[in-house]
């Protein structure tokens, strides 16, 4: 039984061959080739934590996978971390546990950040240099460095949050990597952008209609349960091309799930990643359409990135 | 975060300790005070396999656990366990992993050979001496231990399978530590037994009706899935005392589902273990009496398990 901690596991992962792998389960996901039984899902009232229970199986691995996450958001007031968990890889063949991935959240943190810049490398023009990056926590750091591994040097990054020093700090983290500066006004910096990437847990839309010119491309990753929302309603429902990681998560509790509920856009103006990815669908057809991406994490990412942290560490 | 193997599981595990914390465990789950969210599930149509996961939280408890179980029948064509899993213990207060305790089933297999002996010592007549083992798979070893452990050397045991070779080589293990002997006849031991237990996967009844004798009580622990039975249907409606370790799972999948099936039982004719435990409900109350215990297994019992190994790791 492989056990591996997460330095081990955030140092085995190269984001071109997870990225790869990401977008083949995307793929998988949509062509109907995964098993993904309900997600599981405790709560402890008493200090408002949770634990979610994702599991799944491609057809044809020879491995599956059970990802546990907790949220415990009281821990941000003695300084631990709020997210929490880890993942299983079990025979498919025997049911025997082949690893324990101790990864604390990397490899959620990681896939979540390579599903953006897929999602953005598929739909955005691909003469897009200016990218706003919404957010200044861990997420915004994987967006930039999964945008800077998927799709290159053209881009440029500009970074807004609430707070301007945590702009500036992810700033100077990653100066060494990319061209990169602080947004001072989200406005502004929306109206000059090709890319979008917000990244927030933001519960009112940050992102106005007004501020968003034709030919954007926008990557929302930020909501990923009920109630929280990044982009303002009106903004999906002038969307040319919608796209989500699953359909029925999007609509349910995603950045699109308030313009659906408004009965503003309907099922049948949503495509699935996988399907465009894989030209089933169609993403941008023109310079001038805005393309909205809306993801809120699919367990076929969490069995990818989990078999390419066992196969690098298999070393083949 | 701990890490144990089966081997390290099993010599933490004192049969009278986690006893006493199975007995508490299935009073606190009697009483609502066990968070249990339905059990995950996911197959392997290819190879017969399936994975179970079943988690939860009695309320209070610094800890959750999360058991995550396997069956995969092909495995026996190989020579390799055809169970196998592990069980998490996580914070209920910040999400931490505590421990992974890889059991291989070691887990499953003693505290489900504890709940045996508790039903029989609930519900047996004090007097009871000469116990029937049905069954010559690991789990009928389990019972007869914790039967001794629980219950005492008042107690002589007999054994059957469908294998004499089989029941010899439990005897043969098993002789050191009690009065015990291979039963050749089925239906002469089950007259002459004060306890029954059986412990097999048989999909039709061995025990007859007509075998049982006044003052005896079975404890019934093979039938955990649609389609298993070992008691025939009418002599579970013949029992004066039924008692089911979870109602809801027994008369959906256990013993009593034939003949709940076949409305020759209702709902009000079963209590709980935990509620006769704790005097809430009625056991035995004469000497004449039938009593069938009904077990299926409940995740109050894995999750005292676990926290009786993790307590005896730490020495307190």
């Amino acid at each position: 039984m492989v056990i591996l901690d997460h330095k081990q596991i955030e140092e085995l992962i190269d984001l071109d061959v997870a990225g790869a792998a990401i977008e083949a389960a995307y793929i998988a996901a949509s062509n109907g080739e995964v098993t993904l039984p309900p997600v599981g899902h405790i709560t402890f009232p008493d200090v408002a934590g949770d634990c979610h229970i994702k599991y799944g199986h491609v057809k044809g691995d020879p491995s599956f996978v059970i990802k546990i996450a907790t949220g415990f958001p009281h821990n941000a007031q003695s300084g631990l971390p709020t997210g929490n968990g880890m993942s299983l890889v079990m025979s498919a063949q025997t049911g025997v546990v082949q690893a324990v991935l101790h990864d604390e959240m990397v490899m959620t943190d990681i896939r979540t950040g390579l599903g953006g810049a897929i999602a953005t490398k598929c739909l955005a023009r691909s003469d897009s240099k200016r990218v706003l990056i919404v957010g200044t926590g861990p997420q915004a750091m994987r967006q930039i460095e999964s945008h800077i591994a998927l799709i290159g040097d053209r881009l440029s990054f500009e970074v807004w949050g609430r707070s301007a020093a945590k702009a500036q700090s992810v700033v100077c983290a990653l100066q060494p990597k990319c061209k990169i500066t602080v947004a001072d006004d989200l406005a502004a910096a929306t109206r000059k952008a090709d890319i979008v990437v917000t990244a927030t847990g933001s519960t009112a839309p940050l992102i106005k209609d007004a501020w968003v010119g034709e030919g954007t491309h926008i990557t929302a990753v930020g909501a990923d349960a009920p109630g929280k929302q990044e982009l303002e309603t009106r903004l999906i429902s002038r969307a040319d091309v919608l796209v989500a990681d699953s359909i029925d998560q999007c609509l349910d509790h995603g950045e699109m799930s308030h313009a659906f509920g408004q009965e503003l856009i309907s099922r049948q103006n949503v495509v699935e990643i996988g399907t465009t990815l894989s030209g089933a669908t169609l993403g941008r057809t023109n310079a001038t359409q805005l393309t909205i991406a809306d993801l809120t994490g699919i367990a076929a990412q969490d069995i990818a990135i989990a078999h390419v942290v066992l196969k690098a560490n298999r070393n083949d």
